[in-house]
């Protein structure tokens, strides 16, 4: 559930990413907008910041990104460009509980929760980015259809569970606590986050308009 | 449970505020962070400006408040200083669905939604105010004691369902698509927050570790 926020490792000698060239420039450019943003925060990302780290040129950055909003909202589009599968642990109750503890494991470490936290910072700055956001979580949510149909197919949650409701539901209360009420969040916060959004799944809160509501 | 956005009105002439003069002092120089703030952001705001917005004079505003963090996070604590009640509408049901209306209108108007964006998005980069937010919801959902207690003796919420846990339940799902997931809210959003948490304390996820569970 949380943004990729490891930039890749550089290329070692010999090796070829896939995509070539134009992958390597992009993936550099986003490491160098990652490690931007954590540094200075969206204020104060520059173009020139991003040539001089990626070692791109200026020019070359301007025309294919246009500018600081486009560099922001790219990087975000690649984080989202990932394997990411949701949790498969064989119950409904697992998954969630799994799923919830990644979010909290995931902002844990400062190192690993810098980038996702400044991209979530950024979006208050630029629209881009909101919409970049926005569509990371979308698809993020799309992917947790997998883990409703199985539980629906095992009986553990009514036909027609929404599954990027349930997968919101989980999140929710660990980022609100994060960004939000700026609390700490631990195991025991996933576990109740992940509890509580199974109890509303089996009253059938997040099904749609008609089904059997529990 | 929202953030106080509305900067007190000026006083009118003839008119005294309790507290007198120091409290003038404070509620104007709250009106200039409020407006520094929406108007520019934590980045972009100054002692300068609020002294020059407040008519309060620079070196009182260093002698007072110490500079930008301490203003910031003394604005966000007068915010917290109102009379905000939770609704009290004759069920729990209803008392979590006005809960999340009142999130979603707090932030359905752009003019009234601004300080607590605001707010939110200076914590990202002052300890203080993510300090002074933490205080504020704290402060919240500390008040929201009383709409579990009524739920608890009508018989519905189990004995030792968490006020705060509640309240975050009711809210988080909706901060997160505003200020996370950047998805819109809506009337719609809100009584699936205020249902889904209700069915989670029916099922006992909001109480102590050992009482009836359904």
């Amino acid at each position: 559930m949380q943004l990729s926020s490891q930039p890749s490792p550089p290329p070692t000698p010999g090796t070829r990413r896939p995509g070539g060239r134009t992958a390597r420039t992009r993936a550099a450019v986003r490491d160098a907008v990652l490690t931007g943003l954590v540094e200075h925060g969206y204020p104060g990302l520059t173009v020139e910041y991003v040539a001089e780290r990626s070692g791109v040129h200026k020019t070359t950055l301007y025309r294919r990104w246009g500018g600081v909003e486009g560099l922001v909202a790219d990087a975000l589009d690649l984080a989202g460009e990932d394997s990411w599968t949701p949790p498969d642990t064989g119950s409904l109750q697992g998954d969630l509980r799994a799923l919830a503890r990644e979010v909290v494991e995931a902002f844990a470490d400062p190192a690993a929760a810098a980038a996702p936290t400044a991209f979530i910072a950024a979006a208050f700055q630029s629209e881009r980015a909101a919409d970049a956001l926005r569509g990371f979580y979308t698809e993020r949510f799309a992917r947790c259809g997998a883990l409703i149909a199985r539980a629906v197919e095992r009986g553990e949650a009514p036909a027609g569970t929404d599954a990027a409701a349930v997968a919101r539901a989980v999140s929710a209360p660990l980022y609100f606590r994060l960004f939000v009420t700026r609390e700490p969040v631990d195991a025991a916060a996933a576990e109740q986050a992940a509890d509580a959004a199974l109890a509303a799944v089996r009253a059938g809160a997040y099904a749609a308009a008609e089904p059997e509501r529990a």
